[in-house]
């Protein structure tokens, strides 16, 4: 495996574990990936598979899994809390190693074009496969979503990058695109008070004036009695975790409050511990090929 | 490659740039066997090679390259500060991944009596794969250097572990151990006063009532006017760089002296740096298998 690029396929289908299974195994039988997640939400009626390989293997796997779902799921019969627009609601590539994101923009509007054309499943791209800056946001792409999608489709701003033009009933429509590796660190606070983690989210993310790539809200735990601030780093080499921390740390401090502790949620990039811990050792000769794994397997 | 055994010989050769790369290339012909890093000193006349591989292509490569020393390298004419014993003057196997110390003890347990019986090198085992606590420490072992053995071969407490009981005049005799991998770090202090390094150094390393796995002594950069203190990190997972950095840091303030920078000498194991993110970010729920690139080679 030299090149390594990872998909995260988002389905509207979270409480029939047959189907679920069947859209996993789906990937998994692809030669030159490898399945490193999947997750099930009842609530959300969603899951999200996590998956890594070689371009073909993954470009292939991708599209499979985008059949299997054409055909297990209809949205005609989805109800669940998240905002979604179709059966393969979000479709990402994302660049692990060896691989630009250009490779995967390319991967995206290969794949984009197979589901339009094959499946006559209505795709737009998104992210940094989107160039037009008005649909380029997964939040924009998805407001109203499946069923307002009906009208949305027919208006100019709204023809899809690829496939038909009309809605497609059962499948919806699908959103591919290519995207920085997305981390979602969590940080508690040692206090019961949760407008003190919405200040602090408020202060340390874009919308608000904070951080360039950096989304947070304020959670409240209830049942440890603490709060926290909920984040996505969606580039953490230009906004690194231990730079966030930090103003946490600080703003937290204003209030006399102490972080407590954080949690990771699903994977993260070894570059991004890295980097923390070269900042906090200070570290001035740094090289990733100083780790001898990097050596190994390079 | 599932399991994974380091490797790091040192040879009382680094002069002659012929002999040194005659050595490297017996390491790097055998099959499964992956060379690392290789550096030659003029001043200490000594070379260390650094490779690993799985546990038979390492016990093939350490045998080979015991052989072509025994070859190459004459100790009857080796000058040089660094003290040594032989031609092959130490060969230390570090457990790296999926390998149990027990099992680099056995390692070096084979490779060491095939150097004694094979190429009639005395052989002295040392740390974990050395029972005799007198005989553990590597310095215990070398004292009195190559022209002192011809003596100390002789004596009770000496008697080799594998090999013949007489002094091989050409080749002395050689050190084989199995212990964790060692980490040489280095932490800069803003101030020219060297009394400084040198009082922190004693605060920290084990020998005068410091950390436990820890060796360290104050250095003076001159040709950068500022201090250093230089360690050797003999278990990083019982004495950590983030504990040692911070007791650093707060022991410098009571100078009024800050920590500048540090270095990396040679190669650090991934779990170093993820170990020092986890405590500085206060991660709760951390786990080797959050990081995407442990779950890709796993």
């Amino acid at each position: 495996m030299d090149k390594i690029v990872e998909c995260i396929p988002n389905f509207s289908e979270g409480r029939d574990q047959k189907k679920v299974a069947a859209l996993v195994a789906e990937v998994a039988s692809v030669n030159g990936v490898k399945l490193l997640d999947y997750t099930m939400d009842k609530d959300h009626n969603r899951s999200v598979i996590t998956f890594c390989g070689d371009v073909d293997g993954v470009k292939e796997a991708a599209f499979n899994v985008a059949k299997k779902a054409s055909e297990l799921i209809d949205m005609r019969y989805h109800k669940g809390q998240h905002p979604r627009v179709g059966a393969l609601d979000v479709l990402p590539f994302v660049p692990l190693k060896n691989v630009t994101m250009d490779e995967c923009v390319a991967i995206a509007k290969d794949v984009g074009r197979r589901i339009g054309e094959e499946l006559k499943v209505p795709v737009y791209l998104y992210e940094e496969a989107q160039g037009n800056p008005l649909r380029r946001n997964l939040e924009d792409i998805r407001r109203g979503g499946y069923e307002g999608f009906f009208e949305k489709i027919k208006m100019p701003d709204w023809v899809p990058d690829y496939g038909p033009r009309v809605m497609n009933e059962k499948s919806g429509v699908t959103v591919v695109g290519a995207r920085n590796f997305l981390i979602a660190f969590n940080v508690n606070l040692g206090t019961s008070n949760v407008d003190i983690a919405k200040k602090i989210a408020k202060a340390i993310r874009h919308s608000s004036g904070g951080f360039r790539y950096l989304k947070a809200m304020g959670v409240d735990l209830k049942e440890r009695n603490v709060v926290q601030v909920s984040m996505n780093f969606t580039n953490f080499e230009k906004t690194p975790l231990y730079r966030v921390f930090e103003v946490i740390k600080n703003e937290a401090s204003r209030y006399g409050v102490n972080i407590v502790g954080s949690e990771l949620i699903g994977l993260i990039p070894a570059k991004a511990l890295f980097d923390t811990a070269q900042h906090y050792l200070m570290m001035e000769n740094f090289s990733y090929d100083k780790v001898i794994e990097n050596r190994i397997y390079e």
